[in-house]
């Protein structure tokens, strides 16, 4: 969701890149650029001590199989390997300590911005989903449970929100498994509709990263696996960004 | 977005059906099913009488842009071709008087379900759109306005944002072109980010319609159409569905 569509994807040589096409943000300065470590990307994305809501716990909305594969997912973080992630009202409130190319930064924290998954504070009424993220395995899993407000057909999420969590989870992924800010291309083949209120399990990985770019997969199915909701990837541009201390 | 993952698929020769996967939803019965008029789609949808509110109308929020370029296209619906599209808050209120398959029957009105693209009620915070429909030339133009709840990278519209519009135009287009209603895929290349707040305007053409299935392609753009924001291609499962008189 990190995204930018830049004169750098030309660059980089993207098929699709239209001749024509103009570019409404500056160019990234790769020139400035360097690396910052998985461990630093974390510490700073996940914001240990802060006052902001987390909106990735459970609430009395929340399925009893949501509820006890969050669980589950949480005794793993205790033995390592697993990351729960925090989920702010705002992007805003994630990529602060990072400088982001020219043309992103943060300009007002005045507004009433929120992140399109947090879109709805409700609790139960749209988005309820947590992401854990493996950093060794480059790899997440996204427990999914869509409210009354992501309706499509009757009963059913809408196909687009589906979409939308999935480039969420696929872009704070790729952002933190290597510095994969801006979405290049999404492809989902849909298999079942998600019932409203029920859960659904994303599990994405990152299949390689190469050139610059990142390639991930994600498969999106019920808590057993019997049903497969959608098969889905998506290509991130990489780009490392200057650090700078935080504020 | 209306949309159901059935077995149909893998009957139709889905490549990516997988052999292990369930069905959530009961089967079509094909059998049954003859064919509506595009005109007697429209006209039941579109519901002409209705005390319902239609979300597809101006508002404060409206940004110049979009506020002329709507005057544009309600001024060609007039000399016929183009038609504009209401929307309602759910899609319970749009396909009322059409039978579904079996298995979407629309069993209750009484809870409070939104359909996803209008999740947010606020004027402006949210999604702001209007479609038009042209019938005889099988195209779209969605007229797209995300707001400061749509973010992604601070002050452009999330991706999937953008995807969810994607999948509900070429949804209602398949649906009122040829009777497209389940999305079997959806694939977005990401070209510029979309400031919050400005006009992005949907092409949305049925490229063809074989084998049940509707393919169908779309171009977001700036107005003057100096900047693609993305393109995208989306393939539809065409179902003709059982008439019955309107309640």
């Amino acid at each position: 969701m990190i995204r930018r569509g830049v004169q750098a994807i030309a660059r980089l040589g993207h098929p699709g890149a239209l001749p024509g096409a103009s570019c409404v943000l500056p160019r990234l300065d790769l020139a400035s650029a360097f690396a910052s470590s998985t461990d630093n990307l974390i510490s700073r994305f996940c914001l240990q001590k802060t006052d902001l809501k987390d909106y990735a716990l459970p609430n009395a909305s929340w399925c009893p199989d949501m509820l006890s594969l969050y669980q589950e997912f949480l005794e793993k973080t205790k033995s390592g390997g697993w990351i729960k992630l925090p989920s702010f009202k705002s992007n805003r409130d994630h990529i602060q300590g990072l400088k982001l190319p020219s043309g992103l930064a943060v300009t007002s924290d005045k507004g009433d911005w929120r992140i399109f998954t947090r879109c709805i504070p409700a609790e139960g009424q749209g988005y309820e989903y947590v992401i854990f993220f493996h950093p060794s395995e480059k790899k997440s899993v996204c427990l999914f449970q869509p409210g009354p407000y992501l309706e499509g057909a009757p009963g059913f999420a809408h196909g687009g929100s589906l979409a939308a969590i999935m480039d969420e989870t696929f872009s704070k992924t790729a952002y933190l498994a290597g510095e994969g800010l801006f979405t290049l291309s999404l492809s989902i083949r849909f298999k079942n509709l998600i019932p409203l209120g029920s859960l659904a399990v994303l599990n994405v990985e990152v299949e390689k990263i190469e050139d610059q770019k990142l390639y991930m997969s994600c498969v999106t199915q019920s808590r057993d696996q019997q049903i497969v909701y959608a098969k889905s990837s998506g290509v991130f541009l990489q780009l490392q960004l200057e650090e700078e201390s935080l504020q």
